[in-house]
């Protein structure tokens, strides 16, 4: 396996944030030896009686036992209780045949006696190494340790403990105000640095005091989803584990419906952070950028466009290679599917109109395009000018970096 | 701009075939100057009286200025008549806003002109640069002279004056004998080797001195593109450009009703055999790799699987660093939006068993698969046990050398 030891050029320069400490949340984490040596690589979260949960999944027709653990848990998680998140990094208890799911059990089994938790409120994500079974009794004989070592102030802990190859921690947070007083929104997520021998696992968890029906949040995550973390994509490759889980632990304000709008808009904001900096830990990223589709039919329309180009290796080639090679993103837009027109479509590269109804710009100069591709963070924007559409996905280049962490080893 | 000298070691070792000559057809080829220096880059072939066109083109939304002439035309004939076609490399007048038709109308009116055959029936292709304007009169002024120099021994010229950056001539034929006698059956590609600065344009050109009706032959086509040029994949990427033209000079044998399966079964061969070359001649390209879906619920998800496996970059580079990654498998299966069972999934590579029914295989032995990664031509099984459906797709892995191709230069 490559060690990769530096860390991605576009990591946040502030580090970790100090994350807000959440009434009614505690976490634990430690090194309970799973695959990696001498770092933690388990992560207890529990949050007490008033809380409720929400979740997002990978939609993989092959995705990993604790997914399909969780996703039946959560049709059943309607109303409030205490809600436990397990997590461990080093193997991702995929492909593992019925092995899987009796891991899950045993574990779950165990955080539930340990911890009080309903085992039906017990949620797990496990990250790393496929088709290997996931030595669970290494688990289940240190969750009583876990479990003594709750605390309110471990959310960075717990962060670094569900990395796998990730070259930095991800957290972001917000607060909000609401009727009943200020509430708050904490959140950490691992992924895209994912090396042997599988793919960037996305794992995300999130954190409110809120007090709030678990159908509307529900509803506000899987929306806030569509335009977050399935907004962004570094290699078009889905993982079989994926998962997002958010818990609002009810010991804080309660989001009235005049409270609604504000909460799903500190919320986004806490989910799109977190999920550009999971772009920004992309496999050889060196570059960020934002692609905005505008004038498509309507706003799913866009996002396939933006995708299609995001996900082009011909795109991401030329953006590692600093070229503003836009005759590359007409192909993309080109073979997406979706309704456009050549001679209506304009692409800008930041606010350099490149191309403009279906041909190069008259006053564009193929100099200045080649200075802006090389900024660290890139937004291409393409007009469709077929309607009132729009949607921004956000990517990362393709550059030999990725290859090396892919092929270059053995396994 | 990078110059590949090399040539594809994927490369047939036996060189481009002696290609029969077709009663009917003659081939000019010469040095027009549109972009490359010292050598062909523009082809003309002409098909007498009795022929018949057959093709199909890219489904891109912003597709060429030639490939939207050629429907246009393709459309109208059905009939028996004259027909010429006109190829040009180094500039793919593609993006070239209103100027792509009037150079399309002003080179197909002097090739009517020159050959007598109707401007209705003069078929174009353009594969190079996109967004520059074609040079239209470098190219009129030249036409004279092509048609002088038409003969029928040329295709191998022909072939060579449609390359871009490919490192090879890709030529393939066969015979095949019909009631009334042998029919001959040649053609020739280019793509998938370009560089500057566009996307592996794929040109198809494929004649037989058969007689049939342009209905039967259009419906031939289109059902053996769907199983052979339809299911190859270097990068995921669509050109703009795309083309596949077939002509049947109607001067030998007729195929009659009985013949119409033997002539199918030669044509598959001759297409087939051509796609693998562009595969071969793929960017960066060291293994060539058969992905073969079986047990999906029909031929249509089985292709989508297959696709979805050859285009994931996980996968691809995996096989570029000979790595038995079966998990990155996995994962591509999960995330093609098709039926799939973890537990009745089964993976060989040629004749080892890797995983089977949800799990590594029993006595899968992981230096097995690393020893089987090494060979240029690889088998990668995957049967998904849901039922009768099946396909094959073909791809390349993805190298080091393809990031240096498409990013490591400014254009």
């Amino acid at each position: 396996m490559v060690e990769i030891s530096h860390v991605s050029p576009l990591a946040p320069a502030s580090g970790f944030p100090a994350l807000a400490e959440i009434s009614g949340l505690q976490f634990a984490a430690l090194a309970a030896g799973i695959k990696y040596k001498g770092r933690d690589d388990v992560m207890l979260a529990v949050a007490g009686d008033q809380s409720v949960v929400a979740g997002t999944f990978t939609k993989s027709a092959t995705r990993s036992a604790p997914v399909l653990d969780c996703e039946i848990k959560l049709e059943l998680a309607k109303t409030a209780g205490p809600v436990a998140i397990f997590v461990n990094s080093g193997n991702a208890n995929a492909f593992t045949g019925g092995n899987g799911l009796r891991s899950v059990e045993r574990i779950t089994a165990e955080v539930a006696r340990v911890t009080h938790v309903p085992q039906s409120r017990v949620f797990t994500a496990s990250t790393g190494v496929i088709g290997e079974v996931l030595p669970d009794d290494r688990i289940t004989e240190r969750i009583s340790d876990l479990a003594g070592m709750l605390a309110p102030d471990q959310a960075e802990r717990a962060a670094r403990a569900t990395m796998t190859t990730d070259t930095y921690p991800k957290g972001a947070q917000a607060t909000v105000d609401l009727s009943e007083g200020p509430a708050k929104i904490i959140g950490f997520a691992k992924g895209s640095g994912m090396i042997a021998p599988d793919m960037a696992t996305m794992l995300v968890h999130l954190f409110s005091d809120v007090k709030i029906a678990q159908p509307r949040l529900q509803e506000m995550v899987g929306r806030l989803t569509d335009q977050t973390f399935n907004c962004i994509t570094v290699d078009s490759d889905t993982s079989t584990s994926d998962t997002i889980l958010v818990v609002a632990t009810g010991e804080g304000p309660k989001v009235s419906n005049s409270d609604e709008a504000a909460f799903e808009t500190a919320l986004h904001q806490v989910m799109l952070d977190l999920a550009h900096q999971v772009v920004k830990d992309g496999e050889g990223a060196t570059k960020f950028v934002e692609i905005r589709v505008e004038g498509a039919v309507d706003n799913a329309s866009a996002k396939t466009v933006g995708l299609s180009i995001a996900n082009s290796p011909l795109v991401k080639t030329a953006i590692a290679g600093e070229d503003p090679n836009w005759g590359r993103i007409v192909m993309a837009v080109g073979k997406a599917g979706e309704p456009a027109d050549r001679d209506k479509l304009s692409i800008r590269f930041g606010e350099i109109e490149v191309a403009r109804e279906g041909w190069v710009a008259n006053d564009y100069r193929e100099e200045d395009g080649a200075a802006y591709m090389k900024n660290a963070d890139l937004l291409i924007t393409v007009a469709l000018g077929m309607g009132a559409g729009a949607a921004s996905v956000w990517t990362c280049d393709l550059s030999h970096q990725y290859i090396t962490i892919n092929a270059d080893y053995r396994s």
